[in-house]
């Protein structure tokens, strides 16, 4: 039997203009050279100590991404997936505030919704993490990761509504909020510069930089 | 660098005496021979189509089970967790009636929260799959694959109450399994050998025998 080429690949997403967006990284190698593809590589057994720590490196080395919120999506495999051979990718999904995201002749944001052109199974592979955010954001406070820091609770409740596709209502988002108890509010510090009055502003509590806070129903 | 050992290993899980339990294989081969682990084995290059695939193969080779109703769990990888080397293993979970289990000297029911002494990291595995399935039942028609058909619905909800560790209100029971719309009532066949009187017994929908119907609030 032939060996199984293991590699890990990232799906890196944040909000650009009111848009889910994806991170592409042009391939500096075969297959497929000089395209945009998801970033990724093999996975390295003189270093990585699982595949998360391969998927945190290549957001380090390749878009510069450091420590984001990052979650397991799945492992997609088989033969034909890579042209070198059988081959297994274990997918992670990240989410980030866009100002982490520095586009670069070799980095581009493209929109989930068109993406054309990605090699491989990416395609596939991004249109699950996406399903994955919206239904997890639905029941979590997975979309505090998209927000900078601090924000008031309409940019977040607009966060949210950019990741479900719907607008929701201020009163049972704000009750839902409460119930994941994972804000808190910036002793003193309120938002300025818009003609209204002055918005609380908040940020995410410690314990929940890296962990969601579930909700028992839909928000 | 090292090449990666890729493998599947597959939790089965099912119902017996009213408590969860796991299958466990004996192993044939080092490392382990002889102790009980989850059924799994090497990616076939040559003949599996992908992981899931392979798990199937597992399935159908050890356990003799075919077709279950079986989903990829996560995977799980590192330097340290199989003494060969770097190791990937794709990990899936599979739900049945324990009629489908047949027991023998290399094949053992045990209960969930009873393992001891499995090796790699297989009792990682088996938390990681029972998290899933008890959280995913409360949304979800998942237990309704651990009930041989036909059932009543007072036999399917006392799997859900296994299950889920709890006890449910019979009425909300019955709404929410309407709501999640899997089960046909089978026309004039009724439970036998009660002191009841006899009850309806149900089937599961075809379109719903390897998919799940979710619901929008915990049952």
């Amino acid at each position: 039997m032939q060996e199984v080429i293991c590699t890990v690949d990232v799906v890196l997403l944040t909000l650009r203009e009111g848009v889910l967006q994806v991170l592409l990284h042009r391939r500096e190698r075969e297959p497929f050279a000089g395209t945009l593809a998801l970033p990724g590589g093999y996975v390295h057994t003189d270093s990585d100590r699982d595949t998360r720590d391969a998927a945190l490196r290549v957001l380090r080395d390749k878009p510069g991404v450091h420590s984001p919120y990052l979650e397991q999506l799945a492992t997609f495999s088989g033969p034909a997936r890579d042209p070198r051979g059988w081959s297994i990718s274990v997918a992670y999904y990240a989410l980030v505030p866009d100002t982490l995201v520095t586009e670069a002749a070799d980095a581009v944001l493209c929109p989930v919704d068109d993406l054309r052109g990605v090699p491989f199974d990416h395609a596939q592979i991004v249109a699950s993490a996406v399903q994955r955010v919206r239904n997890k954001s639905s029941y979590s406070s997975l979309p505090v990761h998209v927000c900078q820091e601090p924000f008031t609770l309409p940019q977040l409740q607009a966060v949210y509504e950019a990741l479900l596709g719907e607008s929701l209502n201020k009163v049972s988002f704000r009750r839902k909020m409460d119930e994941l108890d994972v804000l808190e509010a910036i002793p003193g510090v309120f938002s300025s510069g818009s003609a209204h009055r002055p918005a609380q502003l908040y940020r995410v509590k410690p314990a929940w930089r890296h962990a969601l806070s579930l909700s028992e129903r839909a928000i």
